[in-house]
């Protein structure tokens, strides 16, 4: 590829009015990276919202499998960048270049499994209720209902993802599959990174003569974010990362004279519990695990197990011992940013100062970009009246809550925030507890589970990424997976519409062949 | 049934704590009707809503089959009351009795409606991934993911429909058949029809054995309504009313510490377009179409036509002036209440004095709680610049609007907020524009109607009765047809459960038969 430009990409065209300009910084060395990127002025901000406006009904049109080709042609095209992607990726983030790599497969699997359910088709939900012209009192219409593409997106690529959850990541992936243009606007930290992949989805938007203006890119900060999130012609908005960043969005767009949805992922701290029976069988297989799960990517995942809950005895000590062993022992790594290193460090040594809370490890003082992991510990009971120890920390930090007994570990489930992931390791003696625990568990999260760990979240059509507030901003709707693409769509009914007029998914001869409802039975004719 | 009591029913127990009662008005008579009713407290509020918390997970637990049984017996509860119901819900809203029994039909319908869509249990959109334990590098978990019951919802009942979208509405029907509990607010001007219906609910619920806390009802204002809106345990909010009150609970809703859905279906102007190859044929039928449309039930729907829009010339004069005569024609008719006939009396009497306003018809000059049609026009030029005009006067009146063209026609489409419906009238001749125009008025509806008129709402599965903003206040969900139910859940992933913990639509055998997604294919196996 051509060295990087840094500038918007508005539709196809670079663009490059604003005077304020930025450049990312290595978190490994903290030096400054080659080039500057100019911040978007608010008129380009615009100009890309208007040019995804003007052309939005034109995307609409593009069959499933248009847009299926569009999605395999991005993926293709970002594997075409080859090690350039990967070196700058790992320039900006500090994330090796091995997970870069694994992201970059991730990534682009997320656009084919798009692709297959764009072309597949049957997401649409399509209801037909065909005419009763003889119904008494009155005549039934005939009437046609499917989810329907909103318009223009707006999608704001996270930190601790420079691929999967940034400019062609699952929010792009899922728009694009619904049929809505996209503007991306990249996260400051890695502005390398998401210009290579914007480039790349330009290339393949011209290559499978997509209408231009399909894709738009932004670069630039806070300011540039809230002009895109009040931009009139912008339908919904995709957002990962922090709660105070993400809850700031979802006021702006609530309070705009026609408010829109905000799916914002803002993390969680993942409870883990663990109750006896699963102890007393495999208590250094699950320290080995929850370590691991812990300290991966420098705990910079919103799937990070940030509380381990038990009761205590021995076996619970010896748990917490083991793990606190191994995350004294572990390395620590380079953090995304210095923003979020300086934000990690502060949340620890707040914490650790605290009165209701010991330190059973800590690997190795700040400094600089680097993140140690830290295992922090309280009881039940002081867990129940602080609130404030559920607030997430980003990065490789727990707190284990040592219950008296298993009432108190369930009372510790009813005070829980909403949550992304909680997970229960149990054994064959628990049964009755589990009973209890895992509906009342349920109720606070997204996703729940046994004898696993949070961290690795399936890209499928059964995952559930997004949890009650403060987890995401709208538990209805998933971030990862299949079922992702609901939240860029809207039921439209066609009442007695001539057939000419009926989207291909509600004709009568069901050109696609989908699944739809026909008078409330499902089928493909 | 036993005289009307007057108090809230927190669960299946009466309560009476306030001090600020109120009675009913006969909107016909302007004459206060016995019995005093007592304005909740807020102490009252919460403990309807803790009550409801108190009882969610067992009633959750209720298979379908027997939510079913619940929703068929509160069907069976409400007709039992009889000739009661009819004559209280005239009293109260001044509406014919014959509407008022075909109200009844059409609740009772929803009520079996959903009966069936919980009976039949696919709606919880299963999606199961098997396990994988050998794939490379890393194994798949065993991921189970369904749609899942909120908890305790909060509905408002409506002014208009007294029976159809308040106490036993779709909002409270679909919620109890998602197995969420409901704790409805009376719209204050029919409190005893709501607390017959609310004991018919309660009667119900014990007969069939439901949790006691699974239905309250509470009297009272927009105080009592604040205090539901803002409670703890509520999960979400289904309202149906102005645009004022349901931007005020979305606001309040978005503002609390945990933001909860609010499904607020505000109305809307439904704009019907009317080309000339449908003009050229079918004037005069239009024209009665028209009319009885505008004029039914007062014109208190929120489907109800407050916009007609066409090309100036011989055809669109003489269906206007049709339209008028007709209005002109026309008996005037009770009003729902004092505060809507006034607010309706002071929309015509502000239009009336615009410059860019003519009268086309006024039937007669308002006067107590009584409603005449009028037919306000203005021209396309005017419409543009003034959106004023596109506010809705609940009530029978309609403005048209004479375009110089059918340029100036789509550019009225594109200048139009959002609807619920939108409707094209149009004859062989017109193909070329409909294929323009009717995308466009898509892009604005809910549902879009061709050759016929927007009242008359069917209870299907393909209904959707929700638009863009400020229709709805989430144009992504329906309040009338199968699919509302979607509004009072959230998905959830079960990870690695053991069978025992999973809900029966998601264990292995599929012991209610439902439809699911197995490794991303449809079947019921």
């Amino acid at each position: 590829m051509p060295p990087l430009l840094g500038s918007q990409l508005i539709g196809s065209k670079p663009s490059r009015k604003g005077d304020s300009a930025f450049r990312a910084v290595n978190p490994e060395t903290g030096k400054d990276i080659h080039p500057e990127f100019m911040s978007a002025t608010e008129e380009e901000v615009n100009q890309a919202v208007d040019k995804a406006v003007s052309i939005s009904r034109k995307f609409q049109l593009k069959s499933g499998k248009s847009r299926a080709a569009f999605l395999r042609r991005i993926a293709e095209e970002i594997e075409l960048l080859g090690e350039e992607l990967i070196e700058r990726a790992v320039q900006e983030t500090g994330l090796p270049s091995a997970r870069i790599a694994g992201e970059r497969a991730r990534t682009c699997g997320q656009l084919r499994m798009f692709a297959d359910v764009a072309e597949e088709g049957s997401w649409v939900d399509a209801r037909i209720e065909l005419e009763l012209p003889d119904r008494q009192p009155v005549p039934r219409p005939d009437l046609r209902r499917m989810l329907f593409p909103l318009g223009p997106i707006a999608v704001f690529g996270a930190s601790n993802f420079p691929l999967a959850f940034s400019v062609a990541g699952g929010d792009t992936a899922s728009a694009f599959a619904a049929g809505c243009p996209v503007i991306a606007k990249a996260h400051p930290s890695h502005p390398g990174t998401s210009e290579l992949v914007g480039r790349a989805i330009v290339k393949a938007a011209v290559g499978e003569g997509m209408p231009d203006g399909v894709f738009s890119l932004l670069q630039g900060g806070k300011e540039v974010g809230a002009w895109l999130a009040k931009a009139d012609g912008i339908e919904a908005i995709g957002f990962t990362g922090s709660l105070a960043a993400g809850r700031a969005l979802s006021d702006l767009a609530s309070k705009r004279l026609k408010p829109i949805p905000v799916f914002a992922e803002m993390g969680s701290v993942n409870p883990v519990f663990v109750l006896p029976g699963a102890m007393a069988k495999e208590c250094e297989e699950i320290a080995t695990g929850f370590a691991n799960s812990l300290l991966m990517g420098v705990g910079q995942f919103c799937t990070n197990p940030g509380l381990l809950i038990g009761v205590m005895g021995d076996d619970f000590d010896q748990l917490v011992k083991s793990v606190a062993q191994k995350v004294k022992g572990s390395a620590p790594g380079v953090m995304l940013n210095q923003g979020i290193a300086e934000s990690y460090g502060k949340g620890v040594a707040d914490r650790s100062k605290l009165s209701n809370i010991q330190i059973e490890a800590s690997a190795e003082a700040m400094r600089g970009c680097i993140g140690s992991g830290v295992v922090f510990s309280t009881s039940g009971a002081e867990f129940l009246v602080d609130q404030s120890l559920q607030a997430e920390l980003f990065g490789p930090a727990t707190l284990v809550v040592k219950c008296n007994d298993l009432d108190q570990l369930v009372q510790v489930v009813d005070a829980l925030e909403g949550q992304l992931t909680g997970t229960i390791f149990h054994g064959g003696e628990d049964s009755n507890y589990v009973e209890t625990l895992a509906p009342k568990l349920a109720k606070k999260v997204g996703r729940i589970i046994f004898n696993g760990y949070p961290t690795g979240v399936e890209v499928g059509s059964a995952m559930q990424h997004g949890g009650p507030y403060p987890a995401t901003t709208d538990s209805r709707f998933t971030s990862v997976g299949t079922a992702a693409i609901l939240r860029w769509a809207r039921p439209i009914t066609w009442q007695n519409a001539p057939e000419e007029l009926l989207p291909p998914e509600l004709q009568n001869d069901n050109p696609h062949g989908i699944w739809r409802q026909t008078n409330g039975v499902l089928g493909k004719d």
